[in-house]
């Protein structure tokens, strides 16, 4: 049930995989050095390990509560939060002109990355003042970043997003939250938000709500929609927290995870709210918001795969069932059930899996630094398609891998997997959320194949998968033992992507939208199946290439030639479900229902 | 949240996919007429949807409790269970000789999938009580088929499986439950069990427990393991129930899923127990247990599937999100989900991989009866080796499935699928055990392998694998629109399928036994995948052939369809990662842990 934070993975990731050194060579980054990353990511590990870990089974067991109105956390939560502001956790990336570090947002994921493995619940507080964070850094007035931004950086105040209402969710535009001009330059917020994470607790001052609501006579749909900042206590003129305002938490969902995270029922009661950017461009804002929270929960999907694969390793070390292969009668003692291949073939799965998904999450969080920090505009640009790009698989691939290896973990317990005592299982109830929130990994699909794909005209994908085949292509150079299979395997399953692509981009040139929608699921996995090889072969080539023959760089070559043996075989099925049409899914409910 | 039998689906399954009029031309099955048969899947539809079904929630919320020693079950339960044995579902298969119907394994596993996708919990009652009656058919003296069997197979009582101790799992061998001669031809049982499901309950006058314990000097390991019978309370003279034998419940498991299924640790302290069998051979009698319990276990797979599906379908017609494709803003109204291409694309993969695991366990079910009733001793033998050959893939693939499609019904929901209110979370938390009992998943994989594909120096997966390909064959002769892109997808994957088997065959010829077990659950995964295209295959050729143009006949065809395009091309996927070897899997715990 202990977690110990992976600090070698991590660091082959940031370091051999997505080559965080770049950063610190760029003005914005200077500071970002080496050292100062690998002593960041040493003493988040400390902090993850020793004060958030231990709160998780406590956290699931409680849950929060809703009691006089007030949001109550488990035990122990407002005493974790209050050290992780204080230990400056919460500003890593956050910008140095309001008090954060101003560091890389990839070490910022590594970080959060790490706070989802001991404890995912708690993680995604901070998760959600980052998306305030961000925009009101973009969008807000002045006045706004003086009064508010620094508190949110620092983390003594927390923030959420308000998307969500009954009859809109992935339909944001169906959403009908009113705010009135009050006459003042204030709005007056009333309706009902629901799936408000941590929409009311104790652990900060003060929650900065972030809502979507709509003008009087806005247009209809996503273009008539505004974003307002509501405190849960308005600012007394020296910017401390006074009056509280009108919105309260109605009551909080019973969830199959995540339960120390409470999920409100929001009611505004004509709170008073401030325009955030201009009227009806709300979209605009919550997609800077919403964005960000995306690869942030692709890393949830990373941080929970490692706290899996942590539990099912000791599991396996420690159990004792069976004899060796064609000794089941010579020898007396049971060996540790990691002895027997499957279990092996299981555990390499688990961790190769969530070692593609961090370099697929890291890799996406360096274009998100490098499209503020480059040389030049047109890196910048460049970096910037790269983060479109790869964020809707980020999301996407590591949240459904996250749910996949959550499971393959109770299965290594055997039948004390499915005892909640053991703790395995909470971590399949977690993560199941994952796929969910921040646009369901369907919403991701269409993002990639509507959005995504025709990008300058097809080049932004082209420019991706171009990369990783000179990555097969130099790693096929290097003529080593092992190499050459990782990279002939990247190369035909890269085609192969590139292939379902053509067949999409044609489809979509062509009018036949339905057609290229109907296989997105399957391409976007595909896409990722892809991705994570390439990010495994990245690490590969790059240890190569140093001579890196540590422990962990061993281990991710035997990670990369399980995965290419192994999982990037199944690309040529995504793609072929990708290119099969839309007539293949053309039934009625009727027809279902038979 | 309703269930309502799939009557229809069910009905196809049985006639064109398995053919079941068969049965009804054997002489043991000749009152099996298609009429009969048909009357009661009706009769259980009924009993399953209106009975049960509208307990699976109050079973989830309230479970099963310890109190004063006794188990609890939820509120409604032992009127159910009365309502059960009383109209005679318990006895569908037993022997009329003991009061049972008489009729096919394969009627009573459609009935046992019905009870499962209305209620799992409630159904693993039975499905219990039906190992304990094989094995006292198979192994009991006349005496205790005379006092026990009666009783059982009205399902007046309910019979248990006690296997696992703690220190003994999936190695079976090493328990140390024992069993001394108490000098009357009784023998005093003393252990402690785990994971007995329901190992007690006040729902049943007796509970028989069939318990595996060894005698004083047993040999070492399976091979000292016998079989004992040990009813809750001693019999009378007169057969009515006794004194209370010396065992009781100590605990409750708390578990994922299943909550009002009461998991016990069950305590033996000296209690009374009769042998099963002969000294030492408990493991054979125990195996005659758990094969049919493994292929009720993939039935399970089959019924939560159907029941996550039909949940699905029902929120996509109600839910409205979003606009059709192009009409975003020429459209006010939203449309309900299942309008949008992905969505259907999840629908229809829930209900194909339903279908082709219904095909699955059925066809293992019917031949089971074949290997009772087919005219000749070489028909017979056949039919009892194909079941041998489908038991592992039956349970392992129909349950990973079960999983699978579970998690897409949460999917579908969006948002509400992660709330415990919806019920499609609880579909998820109680499908997790099915690849877990009576056997893992990796244990039935190792068994494929290992114990299956030798058998007949590989003949009996020959002919099966030929038998594929000639369904193929007869769906290309047709020359009917997608029928022949349905028999070239099939024929391809059987190919491969076959490739990976000839690779398994010659390791395991050539004692390179590691080799072959690394990839076994892949290799389980890619007979389960074209075994299920086959059985699609197999009802679309029926339909053909006998002008069927009904609205099932005419949803199978899309479902074949389906499956041959996006399921059917993961087969080589897994063929690859099944040849991949055991030098792949060749790391350490440490190397791991890195």
């Amino acid at each position: 049930m202990t977690y110990r934070a992976a600090l070698n993975d991590i660091r082959f990731a940031l370091n051999a995989i997505v080559g965080a050194g770049r950063l610190a060579e760029t003005e914005r980054y200077a500071d970002a050095t080496p050292e100062l990353v690998d002593q960041i990511v040493e003493e988040a590990g400390r902090f993850t390990t020793e004060v958030l870990a231990p709160l998780n089974t406590v956290g699931d067991r409680q849950g929060s509560h809703l009691k006089d109105g007030k949001v109550v956390t488990p035990d122990g939560w407002a005493d974790a939060y209050r050290q992780f502001w204080e230990g400056g956790w919460n500003g890593v990336a956050a910008p140095a002109a309001h008090g954060g570090m101003g560091l890389p947002i990839l070490l910022q994921m590594a970080v959060s990355e790490m706070m989802t493995s001991a404890n995912m619940a708690f993680g995604l507080c901070p998760l959600l003042t980052q998306g305030a964070i961000h925009a009101l850094e973009a969008h807000g007035t002045d006045e706004q970043k003086e009064r508010y931004l620094g508190k949110l950086v620092t983390g003594e105040w927390t923030g959420t997003m308000n998307l969500t209402e009954p009859q809109a969710g992935s339909d944001v535009g169906a959403l009908t939250t009113k705010a009135e001009p009050a006459g003042d330059g204030t709005y007056k917020i009333t309706g009902t938000k629901i799936y408000i994470t941590y929409g009311d607790h104790e652990m900060a001052e003060n929650i900065i709500h972030l809502v979507l609501a709509r003008l009087p006579d806005a247009p209809l749909g996503t273009r008539g929609i505004s974003l307002f900042l509501v405190p849960k206590y308005l600012l007394n003129e020296d910017g401390t927290p006074g009056t509280r305002n009108a919105l309260r938490p109605l009551s909080l969902e019973k969830k199959l995870g995540i339960h120390a995270s409470p999920t409100c029922v929001m009611s505004y009661e004509g709170a008073t709210g401030f325009l955030v950017g201009e009227e009806n461009q709300g979209m605009k804002a919550m997609f800077t918001m919403m964005n960000d929270a995306r690869l942030g929960v692709g890393t949830q999907g990373v941080g929970i795969m490692e706290r899996a694969f942590q539990q099912a390793l000791a599991y396996a070390q420690e159990r004792k069932q069976g004899k060796p292969v064609g000794k089941q009668h010579a020898q007396k003692e049971m060996v540790p059930i990691i002895e027997h291949a499957d279990v092996r073939r299981t555990l390499l799965h688990m961790k190769a899996l969530t070692m593609a998904a961090r370099g697929l999450c890291y890799d996406t969080a360096l274009h998100a630094d490098l499209s503020m920090a480059a040389a030049t505009e047109e890196e910048r640009a460049a970096a910037k398609a790269r983060v479109e790009l790869l964020t809707p698989v980020a999301k996407s691939w590591s949240t459904d891998k996250g749910v996949e290896v959550a499971s393959l973990g109770i299965q290594v317990h055997g039948g004390m997997g499915f005892i909640e005592e053991t703790g395995a299982a909470q971590h399949l109830r977690d993560a199941r959320i994952a796929p969910i929130y921040e646009g369901t990994n369907g919403i991701q699909a269409l993002d990639l194949v509507a959005r995504k794909l025709p990008m300058q005209m097809g080049g932004v994908v082209r420019a991706y998968l171009e990369e990783v085949v000179e990555t097969a292509d130099a790693l096929r150079a290097t003529n080593a033992p092992h190499l050459v299979t990782i990279a002939d395997r990247l190369k035909t399953a890269t085609e192969q992507l590139g292939r379902a692509t053509m067949w999409i981009g044609q489809k979509l040139a062509s009018g036949e939208i339905e057609d290229a929608l109907a296989g997105a699921t399957p391409y976007q996995s595909a896409f990722g199946t892809v991705a994570g090889g390439f990010y495994l072969a990245k690490g590969v080539l790059a240890a190569h290439k140093a001579g890196d023959e540590s422990p962990t760089a061993q281990t991710a070559l035997q990670l990369a030639r399980f995965y290419a043996e192994q999982e990037l075989p199944h690309t040529e099925g995504y793609c072929a479900a990708a290119m099969s049409g839309a007539d293949l899914v053309g039934v009625t409910a009727e027809q279902l229902a038979s």
